[in-house]
């Protein structure tokens, strides 16, 4: 067993089946020991976008619920990188995380939203895991789901 | 003739001029075998925003209209990359698209609109073509126009 | 004194304090030669986000203080990039900023306010200041803010 997969038995995680994309792209592309993943959103361990997870935040979906979903678009993530690179102990860093936040113009708790994703990260790949990071509200996201978290990851050599 | 404008000739696609900047910035810089090219409005290839390409997804614009403004998007950034780099040629792979859609809080079908960037990399790349990506709603781009697309370019040896 | 420094206070630039990001995240991240810099938001060089660099564009916010909030971003970004590097004179080029505009939807006159970070970097640096450039509107950012924004910085040998 692979010393990150084995933190991740150790915390619960279950990483779900990597996500197809809902159109003509991939999910992850490689520039030098640069990993570029799709922006990922917010289905879970099912593979299946939940109720609580659509909509917006300041509308139907709570901070906790939003915050949860900003966790599962980092475990979608987790899902990409092992696809991408056979391992997680292939993680170098996670050098930057995008977070997309489905929000009402009047929702400005974002970056408690986001640390669904970041404190995941942390948690995985201890000071690895720590990243660089812009969060935004957007009025929209694919499927009208509540978040979408895309990302920047150093491959180790 | 180049093998990639070979294509673009048999596909019946004319570049457009690469777009002037609107403000103090340049269209791309490049570092070591990444390109980074700023994010291109839907001018079509007369250099021009049409009127079909302003305003929102879920307003005004229809679904079919902004997906052509995705691929007119697409064509300036082809624009660039020749001014860059001198030939298609030297594209080895597109890494990133980012895709910023402008629409109404209710307007969901976001990719299928961005497929009209996606599709077209595809289509003049191949394989080479496919790319990681993010696509987002935002309530409003500069200019008004539709649809706003970044990239990111992996440059050949 | 260093080149660049020499010239902040040619400028009569004073650096704030590079500010702790607000959750579960780091400022930078270095891969090779490219530093990523999460999203600034407009606190002043006080540390404090002033009353008219809250809300949005279009809104309370006018077009001039947008602008000047985006100069705010970009004085973070640099002492961002000097706790991180050490020095100024230590960039080679700055190599993209992405700028998110808190606006209402019908505030087009996006890229006159982000200028404000633009102009900036080529004041700063000149010639290598120059960058490729997103700029998008948002319906909402962090602590209500009205600019954002991130920056990728190619490092000297």
């Amino acid at each position: 067993m692979s010393r990150i997969e084995d933190r991740l038995a150790s915390l619960g995680i279950t990483l779900p089946q990597p996500a197809s994309p809902v159109a003509n792209y991939v999910p992850f592309r490689r520039i030098g020991n640069l990993l570029v993943i799709s922006g990922q959103i917010c289905l879970g361990p099912d593979g299946v976008l939940n109720a609580r997870h659509k909509g917006k935040l300041g509308g139907t979906v709570s901070a906790e619920n939003g915050a949860e979903a900003a966790r599962f678009c980092g475990l979608n993530i987790l899902a990409q990188i092992k696809a991408a690179l056979g391992s997680l102990d292939k993680v170098a860093s996670v050098v930057r995380l995008g977070g997309f936040i489905a929000a009402t113009p009047d929702f400005t708790a974002l970056a408690g939203v986001m640390n669904g994703a970041s404190d995941l990260m942390v948690e995985v790949f201890g000071e690895a895991g720590k990243h660089a990071r812009s969060t935004i509200g957007v009025p929209v996201l694919p499927l009208d789901c509540a978040v979408e978290v895309e990302a920047m990851i150093e491959i180790a050599p």
